[in-house]
């Protein structure tokens, strides 16, 4: 069992509605040790491939990719959520659904800091059905770079987006994969890796 | 002149309408080094102060503040714009406007992670007015916790935040300080501290 793991199981809280409450350690308050540790586990995963920049989604997708940044010595391109009047120039555009806020966003990441040179790692903290994801892939393809990995700190390994992305044949590493969870006993069980 | 204020001349742009664009290092696409030279400045000049936090807010102030808080070795709680479903339980609530975004958003802490205890780093990426740090300074008086300090990458001097919070007695720290910026020249011209 890794450090994540260890910590889903001592503050992760499940409630009712197939939520995974992480926020006292991974998206609202965090913990930085942690993220370096995860950092880490990510660098040895994905050693040898050449990663030249780190894709990740706002808000709490962040703080992760800017620590795991550190263990390949890459920059960090989040997508933007919302349309900026700070944004211009051209941008490549995907539209996500979101579990969280039940609504749908477009993302956006600016053509100035993606094309078909780069080799991109993808880190995000959550993947459940996928969706954030599938825009993020989206927006690369967009640019002509090249998906070297993706990177996610939990993996709901029950809902259908980590089965999808690893049947379109990208390296998907999840640190946690939860297989079950009841939010009545509090049970949380996880993919062995 | 320090790391950042060389990299502001070098790829810092001047558009029309007050707009100081840094997306290519600061708030879009994000180098990490240069956040951790950025924290060690900000490790200086609060050196001694007992933080035990860094709050900021979503969602270019993360990276910053993850990175930043490596060198003080605390965790980083960031404020949400957004209401999710996910964030229940009591929460500090405070109401601030967007310059950016030209609209009115609450920002949102959970009770959880901030309270009497705490002594607080507030970390952002901007301060122009000062509408994001002052519903920031709201939360943390809500909590009662204490603000250590305030650490800005970059302040617009010619506008009012800055002086109103150093009026109210914080140790604001801004490293770089424009004074004036002229998007026909491109001229920018930093406050020397």
């Amino acid at each position: 069992m890794n450090r994540l793991e260890e910590r889903i199981l001592k503050d992760g809280v499940v409630k009712e509605g197939n939520v995974l409450k992480v926020d006292s350690f991974l998206n609202h308050q965090m913990d930085i040790d942690l993220f370096n540790e995860m950092g880490k586990e990510f660098k040895r995963r994905f050693d040898g491939k050449p990663i030249n920049k780190i894709l990740t989604v706002e808000a709490s997708g962040i703080g992760i990719a800017c620590i795991v940044a550190q263990h390949f010595g890459v920059p960090v391109v989040f997508a933007k959520k919302a349309k900026s009047i700070n944004l211009d120039g051209k941008m490549y555009v995907a539209e996500v659904e979101s579990f969280t806020h039940k609504c749908k966003n477009q993302i956006i990441v600016s053509q100035k800091f993606l094309n078909e040179t780069d080799h991109v790692l993808i880190i995000d903290d959550f993947l459940a059905n996928g969706c954030a994801l599938q825009g993020l892939l989206q927006i690369v393809q967009s640019a002509g770079a090249t998906v070297e990995g993706i990177g996610i700190a939990i993996e709901k390994g029950y809902q259908p987006g980590g089965k999808m992305i690893r049947n379109l044949g990208y390296q998907l590493e999840s640190l946690a994969i939860v297989e079950e969870m009841d939010w009545q006993t509090g049970k949380i069980v996880f993919k062995e890796q």
